[in-house]
């Protein structure tokens, strides 16, 4: 087991942490080059993860007590083992902090929490011009699902389905 | 829009079902060339499904009565958009019903249940080599998202991540 530093520190996140969690999400979404697509508010967030039925939760990494980056996640479902799965949706280390060990750590809690939850699995997407990030990944047990490519019908081509259901 | 055969029903799945479940998943798992895989069992399926929190929901398509196929989702949640999406992760009509719409419409009525729960988006993965599914979801409107990998830690090496974990 490799030493986090005692500066660090990894805690759930509770409502007084969206403004927080809104700036890391923002934040990646710069990274991933859509900023303009991060369109989510505080009132979203607040309502959708910390009320009576929570439709995901959030890690903070702390920094000398100071917000250095997040995780956050929800369980999805394996029909062939029959149990959950940890589905991780967002990573994020403000760059400031990067190289400190502060992204594996929530990796490894991720792991953790999956494991102490019956999680069959823990998954999570990357973007596939994201070498450095893929091989960090790899080197950590994970592999890439080269098979399975993800469809999406959202907006407009949405509502069309939609209308035409019974 | 199109008209459903009188004789085709879409309705939401009860405990009563769970049989029937597993056998849809068992079939889904030999069309996808990995029965070995498909390990879940009704208990599995109960407690996890049918209980006071359920983990996923599930839609029967009945031909004449008989059950024909089946959808099985779940919700996940956008960073982006601040709103949940609805995850199909399997659908699957039985070899004898195929080729009378019944996959379509179990499509646009999940398209539908995400409209009407506030979803912004409806996502599934299809693997790479089917490309008469690839063309249909297409047709429907879905795009696929190319440059997305997906990354999976399980079994041994989600165990070993989890020790690591501070």
């Amino acid at each position: 087991m490799s030493n986090l530093p005692a500066a660090i520190k990894i805690r759930p996140a509770g409502a007084a942490d969206v403004p927080t969690i809104l700036q890391f999400i923002r934040g990646l979404a710069e990274y991933e080059r859509a900023p303009e697509q991060a369109v989510a508010t505080a009132d979203d967030l607040l309502r959708d993860g910390f009320g009576a039925a929570p439709r995901f939760r959030v890690l903070i990494a702390e920094h000398n007590a100071t917000a250095a980056g997040f995780a956050f996640f929800f369980f999805n479902y394996s029909t062939w083992l029959g149990r959950p799965g940890l589905y991780l949706e967002d990573l994020f280390v403000r760059p400031e902090f990067r190289g400190q060990g502060i992204g594996k750590a929530l990796l490894l809690r991720l792991a953790r929490i999956a494991v102490e939850e019956g999680c069959a699995r823990f998954d999570w997407q990357v973007l596939d011009w994201n070498t450095p990030a893929i091989e960090f990944y790899q080197a950590l047990g994970a592999q890439v699902r080269k098979e399975w490519l993800t469809m999406r019908v959202e907006g407009e081509a949405l509502r069309r389905l939609a209308a035409q259901a019974h």
